[in-house]
């Protein structure tokens, strides 16, 4: 997998991933692009230095700003991996039910990653996979979250449920998410882009959560959504 | 201007937008689209059905399913606008400053709208403008939003202030947005994707807030950012 751009390939050397070799555009003299020259080398990861043109035709994006890492594939946690190791008092999952696009997956995992949640559980059908194109747009957080596929989603929430989480859907019709407690083992579940939560998967969950809407155009992008909910719980649980 | 898709025609036919014609797709038989059909012709707005290599040829983004509506371009308040007829008890602003890209500006017009924000205040340069993209991207609420268009970001936040309205830039390094007072009038300044809050303009606003962050990789996305603040002044407005 490839991973591009400054701040990408940053995060990807600070993470301790696993990188073959980093692709360095000649003669960058800025003062960010030094530094990570200088970090790069000092993790002992190979540096091979090209011409715009190289980096041009290995670039997938066309914004490699200089730099283009090539690192091992994306490895996935399991579940159990996530619930065992909180790193507050108690879990704090995000669970995607139907995101498909992979800016939303990208922002999505940045959020998570922000927010400090233990983990992130998308699903292995209807739903974008870790990328080079989510990795870009995660600006490398990726490396920094435990993400793990669900054959089925539904199965996911069970498992959850089983270990003593609450599990919550996001979506229009539920209880105002600023009257519930988002303070205990925690997993919000956010659909995707045009079709919310899927109606079995919200039975499954436990309750359904609300952002209160004021305008004219009551939805949320998925991403923006997540941001919402999840900062919301973090409030919650930092005010305690 | 055209506007594309089911949502955003929907929403310009719904504002009472200027809209001289929709082009429809022949032979859309299902429900959404025979509402949308019923609900233009009850507006005495003019339809024109046509083929889909004829809807093909006049899109710019490809993904018209079926409607695209040619309306006047888009009208622009005045910040006196905005500020002289608050929704709430107080008035309740976003700015935004050199947010370039149009997927940002869309999305983040999006959270305004839903969040019944009174308006959004832009740049005229370093700023992405209320274009066709970012109509179709805010899902039709541009057309339910004032939005004033500002020469220079730092005057219009003297007006602002001048008006009695609370400046605050939404950025690293400032006080706990959770821990501040976004009761009375306010308007947030979101900064661009790279650049976040101007410095000049940073020390024109009476003071920074910031989003408790609790991972490795310390930005929000601008559309998110704007979500997870907005939505802050959303839950303690509310809970008054």
């Amino acid at each position: 997998m490839k991973i591009e751009g400054r701040n990408a390939v940053s995060e990807a050397v600070k993470s301790g991933k696993t990188i073959d070799r980093v692709l360095v555009k000649n003669g960058l003299r800025d003062d960010a692009s030094q530094n990570l020259i200088k970090e790069i080398k000092n993790k002992g990861i190979k540096i091979h230095f090209a011409d715009k043109i190289t980096l041009d035709k290995e670039s997938f994006s066309g914004r490699h700003q200089g730099f283009i890492a090539f690192v091992s594939d994306f490895k996935y946690s399991e579940i159990e991996d996530i619930l065992s190791s909180p790193k507050g008092e108690y879990p704090f999952i995000v669970v995607l039910d139907g995101v498909e696009d992979p800016h939303n997956l990208g922002s999505i995992i940045r959020v998570c990653e922000c927010a400090g949640v233990d983990g992130l559980i998308i699903g292995k059908h209807r739903s974008a996979a870790v990328t080079d194109t989510v990795m870009r747009i995660s600006e490398g957080s990726a490396n920094h979250l435990k993400i793990a596929k669900a054959v089925n989603i539904n199965s996911a929430i069970e498992t959850l449920k089983k270990n003593g989480v609450w599990v919550y859907a996001v979506e229009l019709k539920g209880e105002d998410i600023y009257k519930s407690d988002l303070k205990g083992p925690l997993a919000l579940v956010i659909g995707g882009e045009d079709t919310g939560v899927n109606k079995l998967t919200r039975e499954k969950c436990d309750k359904t959560l609300t952002i209160p809407m004021l305008g004219n155009v009551n939805s949320l992008n998925a991403s923006v959504a997540c941001g919402v909910a999840v900062f919301e719980a973090v409030r919650q649980r930092i005010s305690e």
